[in-house]
């Protein structure tokens, strides 16, 4: 019998070899890694330029960061109470000659070799915003702030869809401020957001969502977020006509970031923030199956949109 | 008395607070790990999209890949012999809710929490062209291939020096084919890359160089390829005026790669490889310390060449 997670998954492994054959995915042997072909990464950039118009005139801070961030730092956060089964920790060589010689002979014999290994200062990055909050910890400027994000982001969790990479892009926009800044800010970039995936012929819907907290404590951390509608995705067809996928998301954090790094307002607040994070693989793969997989054949509405 | 490590190392900190100073690096607290500015990454991508001009009549392949590679490959491939120092390896937590309140309680008591953390199936990618070859095992097309590639790659070198980043892009141009055909790439780009640099008023000065082989058999290996002269860098003046900075590099691997990953030519010979790698983040420092922090004060020709 056919249950509907097989369904789905054969949906899934279909959608994958279609863009295999296509080449716009180069298959890596790891479920969730993959390469892109320059049509793909020509869509995502063509999205990010489609992004930047929209943002210009609110005149964000630009700010890039590599795909890690310090062990400190995301031991500040609740990441690995909430989200213990999706991080990435790196971990490096630093021993002498002799121990490499052992190291070497675990390898050539099938042993685990890792063990020889420590963990570095890093921790891959979760989410586009985490490196943000510790170099704003202290006050604000008067009126909050407005950031402009962009980064690769670590989730590990292995999946045959080929929209649940496990290492994708966030463009991020992220207001610090009061708790009304954030909440409108959300809401602001909520409905800005459902209007550009509507300019692009992306039939989506806005759904209250939760974070994939773990265990059985996160049950109620979910429900909480859920009960308190702090988290809205867009969500349409990607991969599977059977489920919707996310390809954004806008949340509302409280004061969360703001309690963890000693973010205040200038009145002395604890500042509260929001973010909206387009999925850059994602959007692109939504793009994809929407309008067919060779983007010069899309309708010229959406190319003007796209200035493709 | 100050030895020239600590003049080099006092250059280093007064370059990196000068940067931080002017906003173009944020320091995030770990040795070689920093944020950049929209203008910083505004400087990225002008210089990429010079890149992109001058290789456009060349008409490479374009692929694009994520920071990491698939473990297994990575183990086909000789860095864990050569370069052990420099490794990152991505462990997750795969545990159960028992273990992982066992985690949070190690954490809690100040113990080393990453015990229970398992190597995940990635490592990180330790040179942009690493993740190209597994994709192209077998037989190359008829006149081989040339890859454009840009890619996050990681290093474990925490350094003072800003121009010596643990995360970092390199724009790579990879060339397979037969022995004649990888080394007329590398020369061929070789004069193209000072050319480039050159016209952006950077005084570059071309070194036979060698990797930084691990321990003392590597000192054999790096004796090797400055001996065969495979590998060549593009040097100039970056974070001290003492000792000059690679900014780009030109490899020839002979048929290293191809042996590991069975890439042939048409005619069945193990294929050669070379590429050209820009080390962008590296290119964006010298022209800021050689032209000023503020691009927009930039000589007019340098702003004409990068489209500024």
């Amino acid at each position: 019998m056919c249950t509907p997670q097989d369904n789905l998954n054969a949906d899934y492994q279909l959608a994958q070899a279609r863009l295999a054959d296509a080449g716009l995915l180069i298959r890596l042997g790891v479920p969730g890694l993959y390469g892109l072909s320059g049509v793909f990464e020509g869509i995502v950039e063509a999205f990010e330029g489609l992004i930047t118009r929209h943002s210009r005139a609110l005149q964000p801070k630009v700010m890039r960061f590599p795909p890690a961030i310090n062990r400190a730092d995301y031991l500040r956060t609740t990441h690995i109470e909430n989200f213990p089964d999706l991080l990435g920790s790196v971990h490096s060589f630093m021993g002498n000659e002799r121990e490499h010689t052992r190291l070497l002979r675990q390898r050539d014999a099938g042993e685990e070799w890792t063990t020889a290994l420590s963990p570095s200062q890093l921790m891959l990055t979760p989410a586009a915003c985490y490196p943000l909050y510790p170099t704003v910890t202290g006050t604000l400027p008067a009126n909050g702030l407005l950031v402009d994000l962009r980064s690769f982001v670590f989730r590990h969790e292995p999946s045959a869809d080929p929209a649940r990479m496990q290492f994708f892009r966030q463009r991020e926009f992220v207001r610090l401020g009061s708790a009304e800044q954030a909440l409108n800010h959300r809401d602001q970039w909520l409905a800005l957001g459902q209007d550009i995936y509507r300019a692009l012929g992306l039939d989506v819907r806005v759904v209250v969502a939760n974070d994939p907290f773990f265990g059985r404590s996160g049950r109620i951390m979910a429900a909480a977020q859920t009960e308190q509608v702090l988290k809205y995705e867009l969500v349409t067809m990607v991969a599977s006509a059977q489920v919707p996928t996310a390809i954004a998301s806008c949340n509302c954090h409280l004061d969360h970031f703001g309690e963890s790094f000693g973010i205040h307002t200038v009145e002395g607040h604890i500042a509260h923030t929001s973010c909206i994070g387009f999925g850059l693989e994602r959007t692109t793969l939504a793009l994809l199956f929407k309008h067919g997989f060779d983007p010069n054949h899309w309708p010229n509405e959406v190319k003007n949109v796209l200035a493709l």
